[in-house]
């Protein structure tokens, strides 16, 4: 069973289990789990660990268009080395006062692989479903698109300025207050941790509609500093994932109320439309007309 | 550096870290990682590993003598079995079921250790502190010592028999409801997950004072059965831990009221003493006139 079928069972099963997040009288609560082999490549420091380990957690809290209230954390790792621990909480602790929650402590353990659990609880009195997109709505995202995909290449270079600038893009600001913005305007959002292709088919699917997107992406300026060429530029932008933006549908009379209070970069890459002659999921989503495949990270 | 100090270090970095939970705006929030190499001995059902994994974070707000709402928990292992899965969910659900909370999802991981991670959210406007113990006032434990201890001697055995034995010993059920009856009475409390000699050294400590604790302690009737001596009885029932029993004071003028209150077995097992001629830790909490050291199961 892989990992979409068995979400799917684990959804079937809970009643409160919501889309990023589980909402219970208004209270949104999203745990995660974060571990060396696959999500901290070498050179990524205790710090950004932290922050992005937490940031995680954040970002399905943003995607419900909630408040974030708080964080917690476990921190699980063969050892426990002061310095090391305490810029994992210097971290861990700035990604939180970034959207204004707190982060309030966690839990320690030994275990072989640094693995780190996180849990970010916010407030919504009105989350925002994957599933209320309707034909006609312009499709957005926020911020770029690529940065975490570029940041493993730094990674993998391994010379140490580019580690350090790897870094810097693995700390990604969670969109805690775009989330809020678009709370009440969007129809339909999640965050884009599995890559923006696979979130467009989420959304689409989940609203019975299909997307029609158009490029420009916007792609990060620094994923052109290491594809290899355009088809890498697509991977690295549309399907890799790990970025972290919000994907979503606001109505087109929205928009401009939308864009007046988001202080982040918000592009329209496409509008929802009839999912007729598009019930395969191959024709869910089209880029520039041709399908875009429903395939990214699969945690 | 070892756990504790490593814990200590981050409690004062923290401020809302709280004694067995963090608490925010009346919300309590706590996390914990349980992993099969040190605490799902061979033979635990995917069914106990969700109930105890999801239940010791309950038993965290229980000690804070807070009301639990919700439990969510991180499932990851090295492949996803259906009927683990939903065993584990189920568990997991019938837990927060028998203290009043819902179990309302998580994630799925894959990781090469079987490695759960839990959080559990509660309300208090009135959390129990660990530092309130006075003089005078009775040390009292709920429920009976040492079941896990005598749980992993039957795990051990192997026997089928002793198996569902262990299973079953090891679905304790989160002292909510006496938390929730002990919350304003009792003046220090936590849960004896590190076992019951570590817990009175923390209270006595956090208080500033001593305890003096007389035999017979409600060492549960198993432990009888599987311990070799004397000596070994008292490992299982004070030093071996994992019991997530409530491990509290009370003011002997509140006793009746609390009893009155309480469905569960509670027993008084000592008294809060002056710390004069007990500051250092060997002489903090003393067994019938001798020290009780201040050791016990280190997660």
């Amino acid at each position: 069973m892989d990992e979409r079928t068995a979400l799917g069972l684990l959804g079937d099963r809970l009643s409160a289990a919501g889309d990023d997040a589980a909402v219970v009288d208004g209270q949104v609560v999203t745990t995660d789990m974060l571990h060396d082999r696959t999500d901290f490549p070498d050179g990524t420091t205790r710090y950004t660990a932290g922050w992005r380990a937490v940031g995680a957690s954040l970002s399905d809290v943003a995607a419900m268009g909630a408040d974030a209230t708080a964080a917690v954390a476990v921190y699980a790792a063969p050892a426990f080395d002061e310095s090391e621990l305490a810029d994992f909480v210097d971290g861990a602790s700035e990604v939180c006062a970034a959207v204004g929650a707190e982060y309030v402590g966690g839990d320690l353990d030994h275990h072989d692989e640094f693995t780190v659990a996180t849990t970010a609880l916010g407030d919504t009195d009105d989350p925002v479903p994957r599933s209320g997109a309707q034909v006609g709505d312009a499709v957005c995202v926020t911020g770029t698109l690529g940065r975490s995909g570029a940041a493993l290449r730094l990674f993998e270079r391994g010379d140490p300025a580019d580690v350090e600038r790897a870094n810097a893009l693995f700390r990604f600001e969670p969109r805690v207050a775009a989330g809020r913005a678009l709370a009440g305007r969007a129809t339909a959002m999640m965050d884009s941790s599995d890559g923006l292709a696979r979130s467009l088919h989420q959304l689409a699917e989940a609203s019975g509609c299909g997307f029609a997107v158009e490029s420009p992406l916007p792609v990060d300026p620094v994923v052109d500093e290491v594809a290899d060429d355009a088809d890498d530029r697509l991977e690295l932008g549309a399907f890799f994932g790990e970025d972290f933006e919000l994907v979503c549908t606001v109505p087109e009379e929205a928009l401009s109320a939308v864009r007046a209070d988001l202080s982040v970069e918000f592009t329209r890459i496409g509008t929802a439309v009839e999912r007729e002659g598009r019930s395969a999921s191959e024709n869910r989503v089209t880029l520039d007309g041709e399908s875009l495949p429903d395939r990214g990270y699969t945690h």
